[in-house]
């Protein structure tokens, strides 16, 4: 049977997000993180080298950019494309639930 | 702002799934597809060159591969990994509202 996006969430606040790997191949990778109230350290900012389509589809987070004054609330079904060394953070995710997000990493300077 | 995947769903039946490319890369295409009811033809196989990873994340689904006697049932959140080349079709979708399918289509065999 399929696995479930929505299926072993933790019941409690973890220490560290949950991040799984759904499925990968050369230049590609499918992931599912599941934040409990987590958010990026102070000052923190993820310069990532690869390009990032993200979805968030449970809960709710504060996504922000560094070059954006406010950061951008999610709420389940919205996604953006994060491209590499575009500057974000997590400003906080929802504590009351969990988040539970879709991320998939890719590098769109390669080659076809 | 981000867009939302449950956004701008059909009211009413399409004469076809509503396909859409929310982001693609050498080697990678992310898509919604919207299936009111769709479902495959008749003795019609989707036979791929690509790798699928997909979700269906509304409505639900029956989707069957060649090489097993019944189709599987999908739920929102359900999510399987169907390898290039492995016949398959999509037996029914509901018929009563949207189903919300979310598609990443890469090439595992290619090099890193």
């Amino acid at each position: 049977m399929p696995a479930n996006l929505f299926a072993a969430l933790p019941a409690s606040p973890l220490p560290d997000e949950l991040v799984e790997t759904l499925a990968a191949a050369a230049g590609v990778r499918i992931e599912r993180i599941v934040s409990t109230g987590h958010c990026s350290p102070p000052g923190f900012w993820y310069d990532q080298e690869e390009d990032e389509w993200v979805a968030l589809l449970a809960g709710a987070a504060g996504l922000r950019f560094e070059d954006e004054a406010e950061a951008r609330t999610l709420k389940p079904g919205d996604w953006l494309l994060i491209p590499a060394r575009r500057r974000h953070r997590v400003d906080w995710t929802d504590a009351a639930a969990a988040t539970v997000w879709l991320a998939v990493f890719f590098r769109r300077g390669e080659s076809a």
